[in-house]
């Protein structure tokens, strides 16, 4: 590996859509020193268009020509998601390290086709769940492993739009799947992250349904991923929700809560009544009466925090911390969801190289009231004395002192 | 049926435990004109210090002597799950109008004959299902049903604290289960008014665990009840949640979002040293640091409107909102729902009387572009264009518009 | 003074208005026992609609004869401001308790009046300030007077809205004033319960402008009111809020800290696309987007509590916590704030029969570090390290240790 | 001016207490491209420490050899209010651009004095208020010049916390005054900002008093500022505030409401029971139960984005939005406010050179009803009738249609 300490990453981006954009935004702001130096699309006209938008020196509708250009050390992947592995195999074959939107693979195949070629053209492959990197979610992260909250033993993700923006999204065969495969990916990356990477995930139910836009893929999906160590990590999507982005984290662990609210309801309220401005909300459905718009969108959805770890991961020659092995990891789950959405039953999880530690089922401890009884709950009752319910160990029997 | 027109309702209180005492303290508020006048405990010393403490002339060690009494009307159960079948027998033996604490029964067993008993007597069978009552609740429900959010979907209802107070709630063979019966109960109903009571639960996914307390049912679960319109009625419970009680609703609708949020987050907020003052909250899990009351507890959890609309019917001859046939049917979903648990997969929900509509399998509607296209998303882009994704109904491409 | 115990009380409202009708709402909710017997209003057939509507035996335009009518035993007062003073002298003369609406009198001279024709006829005089009857309120007080948040140094109450309902408040010589007046009254005795009524309010600071209402009272006003004890009691009140009704109250203690959401932030919140149904907010000013209701309007404001210990007061021979007195009180500071509205300075707050405590200038009292030092401030740092700020008691110079 | 297109700036931070550090934590984030080269503080061994933490190359306490430094572009003052002026002057002398902290000065003389320095040497005075740059406040500030809420008629400021961390701040002679120059200054700027910078502010009111800690400045203000077209700028601080760090905004418009929390409720709630874990908040007065934490505090308060657009302001040769002429302004208004906080009346605010527009008293606009009347308020009744309030442009008198 080139050592990349004291320079700047040149950086090609292909893609010129929707998501192409907001990587864009993010990394022109803020005086960061990392360029982007080249944009591929599969139109000339609009990697011209995207070009002069972000002041780019280099664009191409070529896109080996562009991975391969000597100004770029590192791809970033905003293509439809059938499009993934094509580019991930051409940068391995350039050794351009790459960073990936996601989903990583249309399904588990494809993403470990992916791991492989970049750990065999020993480059970085950075896995791009900008969800894993907001600000909220580093600091959760944080808490949670210094303790604060106990052991995990449930955590939910929730992310609900009207639908994506992209056409490609919707067509089953580009996207490889619907609301699940799209949204459901970030949702089990975060709960996975809560419960901790080194804990596997062995079994997964889901329920998904088609109701309400004419597709084949589902637009609405719930589901439950049990863990090795019994947690659960539960997902919600839907494609069909009403009233802008809802994005949210809950974490129960036994010492504590923590409650996560990324878009909707971050502190920023605003009422108007439409007769005057030119108000255009982002993702909203609508714009008058109350509206609850987000301070920096790109900020709060991590990519600022996203590209640094990577970037500083590069300059580090280590990984990211969301890197193709989570990518592939989140892909395996997800197959197995949707098998599950058919057989109507739980189904394991097949990861062919766990990294994780194998813990093997542990033994349940329960707390000690005294020698002979276990406590099952201690409460301090209005009037100031303290009542406990306990179980007698031997004979189970459940006591009031 | 004796008319109750113009005169106050005498009432009997089975039980003098924690929600015997909520029950009495709703019904003592506001001036209202219905009376206790008569209580039982099993023990003469509970019976004698509740009569007193509420100023009730009657009491007693006798359950049956107590319903029988000339002056009760009307008897409430507030006693362990396990006794609720021999009180509502007595009642209706008795021709004593009846309203019984959820869950109804330990199973849908027990459920069905009490609903056959009060039929069979001809008298009112209330089912005390407050959180069907909440003052947010009757107002979303209302909305809901004048069609302000469209067709609804998806629901979820969830609640959480540490674990109940009383013993006998851990003891499974009274209570007749775990968390999934003592709160579940209460979550599988909300989702059932709002989805539409004459839409019939077909099936049932439910995951349990026990995973913090001694004990031998769920302390943990989380669920999915599918309709037969399709709509997923979801429930979260928990006995181990930490920061006080969680009862949080939500619902999509085609047009809409409503999201109810009961105890922690009601627009009361404070924040103390803990260094003066006596402040004692109740079922929060500390005493200083932020708190977050709720200003009238026992009218925000429902009691004020449930027993209203529970006297209003027995006025009036006709059957209150929540009453037995509700309660059976629930307790035939949480039997499927323990099926579920241990068979891990999705069981149907076996209901002997269904009273609702019988729907079918409804074709789906989708929207229409043109002729030959059906919309699948409409948007109004920053730039002011509207962008339209469509599918064409014979080839099933997707195209931008 | 007859004793009501065991019996209804029999009620007379005059008004058939916007506040008539909340009222008459409140009192026939959850089966009261209290009943309306009569109404009056300055038009025969508005009484009669009213009657009809509340199933009122009885309907009257002749104010005197409703007032003197057998059937009634307590007068309430649902009249513009005008007309206060006239209807209460009635009520002292025909010897039957009254409650007033909110303000008292148009101003301390009126209100004066009032309280000593009530005085003299040894009735109940009840002021209806429902806002100080709120279950947050309530349990806020009640927190304060235990000592939670330690002593209090500032409070805040705001209340604003689009304008009122009926025709007579835009009209000064009818209301007496604007804003301030309307929903200062209101703003003004909160934070004189939460500072402590027996401290003397002594002077007051306001500005108050007509920025958007062509009308001659001020449309918004924001004031400070000075307390003996140095506490600091601050209204912001507005005609001209766009948004909904605005309803929050801060405390600031030594100790620690209250934030009460009345009306647009109570856990309620929905979304409607406005395509289907027929929702009508109340007070809202749009019936589409996010839409934050309120579950029982009516107990919220705090009707429900007022109006039973209006009644309890009446039974029990006593004074409601919130009767004639506090509400000279009130009128006397609105006095003294309309004063410096114009002179633009402090002015003294004349109250003439003042029943509080004289506390006096109150000596200061300093935390003390040691012997030769006070504690200014003391904090944990991030290194765990306590670090303290204090002064020399001697030289006042300031250190850290 | 040297032309700083396509190269970094070289920093040089003067001061190396909490300030200087939370500015260094936010120039060394997210792979800035600028550099800190210097620092200087009062003693070598705080330099050298601070060096060694952030990684600069050069440290100093000799401020004006720092100052004078070659590899030093811009100068960041992070020194008490007393040592402002000098650091300036010399930075002045020196030609280097300087950045700094709030307030400017400690009264408007210094100001005036700091703000013609750097005008006659030609070089960027950047005034270092951070919350005029938070994402949040920024969006808001266009969406207001967008006209989204019509015209502003009030906004409020409230910054509250237990006070501040550094010695110097209690020291009147060294800070200048209390918590009104403190936090005051960020409060004015931000309402100054939202009515409008080219709008005269022409007095103001001010209340202050030292409730808690044993110092001579005031640790509580309310105070409102009254601008040239009508509008008030309303602010509230305190060193008292029990509950952690209070930041809130709140603007009122003829169209439209905006309502900002930047520290305590911004999507991000946890709960601990404090038994696990090494959970230290900052600002936070506790470390179990409810807390309440930022995600990214330093890009929340607006370190990034003001950092941003002053080295932006230097390539491009122009002013920052936040320069020595906005500190300035709101030093004046500080000066007005003391006089007020003793003179109990409102003070006239004395700007010596008003660079702004100059609008003179402002005819109001009524809104037309009919040629003979204004429309006082429009609304829908629940019966879907609409009700307007007029008033008789001759008579004055109102009616209802």
């Amino acid at each position: 590996m080139t050592n990349y300490k004291y320079r700047n990453m040149k950086l090609a981006i292909l893609g010129s859509g929707f998501i192409g954009r907001f990587y864009a935004d993010s990394l022109v702001a803020q005086r960061r020193k990392d360029e982007i130096t080249m944009v591929y699309s599969r139109t000339e006209v609009n990697a011209e268009k995207f070009a002069k938008d972000y002041n780019i020196p280099n664009f191409s509708s070529d896109m080996i020509a562009c991975i391969e250009h000597d100004d770029v050390d590192v791809v970033i992947i905003a293509l439809s998601n059938d499009m993934h592995l094509e580019a991930v195999l051409a940068c391995a074959k350039a050794g351009k390290h790459v960073l990936c939107t996601k989903p990583l693979g249309r399904n588990a195949k494809e993403a470990l086709q992916m791991l492989q070629a970049v750990e065999d053209a020993n480059i970085v492959g950075g896995y791009l769940e900008d969800l894993c990197y907001t600000p909220k979610f580093l600091k959760s992260l944080a808490s949670i492993q210094a303790g604060n909250i106990g052991e995990v033993i449930w955590t939910k993700s929730r992310e609900a739009h009207p639908g994506p923006h992209s056409d490609w999204f919707w067509n089953k065969e580009k996207s490889g799947g619907g609301v699940l495969l799209d949204l459901g990916c970030h949702c089990i990356e975060i709960s996975r992250n809560f419960i901790g990477k080194n804990c596997k995930p062995v079994e997964v139910m889901c329920w998904g349904d088609t109701r309400v836009h004419p597709i084949e893929a589902e637009d609405n999906a719930v589901g439950l991923v049990k863990y090795e160590n019994g947690a659960i990590g539960q997902f919600e999507v839907s494609w069909t929700f009403r009233g802008g982005m809802d994005l949210r984290d809950e974490v129960m662990g036994t010492e504590g809560t923590i409650w996560l609210n990324n878009f909707l309801r971050t502190g920023f309220e605003m009422f108007t009544s439409g007769k005057t401005g030119t108000y255009v909300a982002e993702k909203a459905e609508h714009n008058s009466g109350w509206l609850f718009p987000v301070g920096d969108e790109a900020h709060e959805l991590g990519y600022s925090h996203m590209f640094t770890d990577m970037f500083d991961a590069i300059e580090k020659q280590s990984q990211p911390s969301e890197n193709f092995y989570d990518g592939y990891v989140v892909n395996a789950i997800m197959d197995a969801a949707y098998l599950s959405m058919h057989s109507k039953q739980w189904e394991p999880i097949n990861i062919e190289q766990w990294r994780g530690e194998m813990e093997g089922v542990r033994e349940k401890k329960w707390q000690d009231y005294d020698e002979n009884h276990y406590l099952i709950k201690e409460e301090i009752l209005p009037n100031g004395i303290k009542k406990s319910i306990i179980k007698n160990k031997k004979t189970g029997s459940i006591e009031k002192r």
